[in-house]
């Protein structure tokens, strides 16, 4: 559940931009400022069939530019690459009595992960 | 010029996808195998007029997506960040007589280009 609504945000965040005004407000009002379908169908004066359809409609094209871009998968991708690299940069910096030799040797699959993410 | 050609093949590569196919194909025929407007005409069996526009709508709608997603703009920022990080560990890999305090310097340096690329 906590995992879908993360997955809608990041597509939100990601291809928002390409959705018109409407959909857009409603997204942000059902999942930003988490207003229910009455709630929204009251402030914006359409009905809350209308309000669902365009929720739904919105979200559909969502994730058809998704299945076309991939963005958000790449982005998960490069999230995770990232953190690898955080935590052996941290891992050199905390660890004490690290010698040069071993700190080369983590510097070269660091460049491994670097070039993953070009 | 080069580097307009390089713009224009970094925006086919990122917004490509959400082309038509027939906007696609002429794209590939003009920039990639290099055919002229009358070859790519003949090819296809449209007007040389008709491939034109059709190119001239395409470039418009990838510059339109990259207006409201700047892929390629935040694409080129990442490519320059990763290659200062690479020169970064190169130089830790390749100097001679490094010592430990010169290299956890430069590791917290390179902690901050990662940063920026979240």
């Amino acid at each position: 559940m906590i995992e879908d609504i993360v997955k809608k945000t990041l597509l939100f965040d990601f291809y928002g931009q390409l959705l018109t005004d409407k959909q857009r407000d409603i997204m942000e009002m059902y999942y930003t400022d988490d207003l229910s379908l009455s709630e929204i169908s009251e402030q914006i004066g359409i009905s809350r069939q209308g309000v669902y359809d365009t929720l739904k409609r919105a979200e559909a094209t969502l994730i058809e530019y998704e299945s076309r871009l991939g963005l958000v998968d790449k982005f998960l991708q490069h999230k995770s690459i990232l953190s690898e690299i955080k935590s052996m940069l941290d891992e050199i910096l905390n660890v004490d009595g690290i010698d040069v030799n071993e700190i080369k040797e983590m510097i070269k699959s660091i460049k491994n992960y670097i070039e993953k993410l070009e």
